[in-house]
């Protein structure tokens, strides 16, 4: 079965907002945003239920902030930096360095 | 009554974005983003129940994102700019770029 994900020119920012609105999500972003790779559908463990972290999945890859393609029995996930960056310029990196910023 | 904002420390990620993922509270504080001075409760139109902008507002406020202020019978309200720059330096500007960006 196809995965859907939005064109490029349907991600909209609310969105995006929302999906990047709940803590565990916002960590996997941030896992995938280290990861020179695509990861593979496992390897990100918050130590929640499985169906929860299908869930993620499902709201990160419908808003456009990821892209997960199957490989054999494998779901490779990975984010859509550029997508991302062409729609809404600097978003992605001012919510990736946040963490780091104590005031 | 005093209206409850959190201090600047005390803002978080995830209520903001949350607070910004809705279409109706972007545009409250794209209003706000174009105006000088604080605005008066009111001013800000967008076609909605009261209650919803009272609920709008309300969300906006307890993330941190505005402040309100009473004066007399007024309520004025404004954007958190310097502490939302402090805590995640570059989200405002992206996401108050975002609109005029077409792909």
């Amino acid at each position: 079965m196809e995965l859907h994900h939005p064109e490029r020119s349907e991600i909209e920012l609310p969105a995006v907002l929302h999906a990047l609105s709940d803590p565990q999500r916002l960590e996997i972003v941030r896992t995938l945003a280290e990861s020179a790779a695509p990861c593979p559908c496992g390897s990100i463990e918050l130590g929640v239920a499985k169906s929860t972290m299908t869930h993620h999945y499902r709201v990160l890859r419908e808003s456009g902030v990821i892209r997960q393609e199957r490989k054999g029995t494998m779901k490779l996930t990975e984010l859509r930096r550029q997508d991302l960056e062409a729609r809404f310029p600097g978003l992605l990196d001012a919510v990736l360095t946040s963490r780091t910023v104590h005031v």
